[in-house]
């Protein structure tokens, strides 16, 4: 998880570097579609979760997994939330509900 | 979508006619799905909905809508979790958002 | 079922027109894959089926389940095979699970 | 392809009159991305094309005929791209190559 | 392989104790779609592979390899429902079929 | 990148070994793909590229990523092009992105 968070950081800078104002404007489009709105923030985030596991993107999937967890989400909240993709996309999407699971048990071990 | 509405109801019945058991207990764990469990059936159907729009299914749209509808989400809510899929899924689910909100209005305007 | 298959005649046409080489090659591969080589064109064609439904293409469900019925699989052969995609390919393949059957329903009624 | 024109021109300003920033700068973004930067407009349309092709949304191959077709390219080199979009997409894309001849075929008799 | 085969188990009693009854019945939901029915469990894993070959998963290319090569599918076979699943899926499947081939090669080794 | 390059001309000589004439057709049939037709291998390069990142296949981004550098393309139309692949396919395209950038920098600082 934190060989994924510093390589997504550092790749995410140097795409900053690139400089093209189509890429920098959807990195603000897609921070900004996670912000409160008429859904708030941490419903916004779920989504995520679930959009990511059906379109089966792990790299995906620990981004929202984090932002979830510190939204407030509890495990079975979002054990809840994944049984719900794992319908949607089916036995297609099992490795990714692995990758999930795994990396929610890494996230909460982190918390203090 | 009351064509729509009338031939997945008669498809539907088709295919509880072929009485294979492994559907059947698709179909039941689809619903089962979207029940109240540690998430309550509202947020379900609002996930269905935005599982539906990035894997781009306007039958499943469909459906998901006017569960939606039902269970109290407010149009602006709607908009604001179809933006998420916009964002998470891109152009390509342009048509399928042209699609949602059209069903959107139309099950507003069946409402008494 | 009449109709997507005057369409599909009358573009395959077109298409055979257009005299691209690389087109028509992909054509011919493409009926080759199905042909009997280590594995029969009976399983091939049910193969065939299946990636059509993951994949959720109505015109190649609907081309394949007319070959797999021309192959001598039964009803209730396609629907198992049907019912693993479905589990593979979860609910969004609902629709096109919906599709098939009809399509197997009037493939049947033409047969003399 | 005029009924499509006008359902998709009145979605769009149906979807502009749901106001959501989000969606607006979505679109925004997406036209912006087929303007000339360091690749020319031409090129982007084509590129936009292929995309389309390869997953699969007819709608989304209808709008870029279109916009090849107005930058100046020639059947043959869309049916070149389409070709490249085969390959990479597999016979699921056939269907989509049907429409997409046809939908060239139509805008071509449209010239003057 | 083998440290995969470790992963998956590890992580399958993982969501194992999470018990979340949904996606128990899933897990056995997707066990029964390749057991003896109107297909033999044979015919269903070689459907499993190329599902899961246009599907482009890895890990669920790994399982049915395994299983098929257990249900006593040839080398032959496998690489002949390859080839479909080549066909239908396009170019994109190739890094998929490198990795199915590595991981029959793997298993046949294995074998006494 | 020399990793992925080997173990890929590793696995295509053992994949030519299986001598299965529809597989060894697909990949000829892929190559000349993007040879000079009515478009120039340069575009095509490009167009799999775009098509690469839409179908989000790394290994797929690695091989045109390769062939465009070798081709002319400059990094900034490299970049704009991906950005037509970014606004299509949304931001589950973002972890592919990363790696495309990572790649084109690896090629580049291979250049003599």
């Amino acid at each position: 998880m934190d060989e994924f968070r510093a390589y997504r950081a550092r790749m995410n800078e140097r795409i900053g570097e690139i400089d093209h104002l189509g890429i920098k404007r959807f990195f603000r489009l897609d921070s900004a579609a996670y912000e409160d709105g008429a859904l708030d923030a941490k419903t916004k985030e779920l989504l995520g979760l679930v959009a990511s596991a059906v379109l089966r993107c792990n790299d995906c999937i620990d981004y929202h997994v984090e932002q979830c967890i510190a939204a407030g989400w509890t495990d079975d909240e979002l054990f809840d939330g994944l049984n719900v993709a794992l319908v949607v996309g089916g036995s297609i999407v099992i490795p990714h509900l692995r990758h999930a699971v795994e990396s929610i048990d890494i996230v909460r071990a982190e918390q203090p």
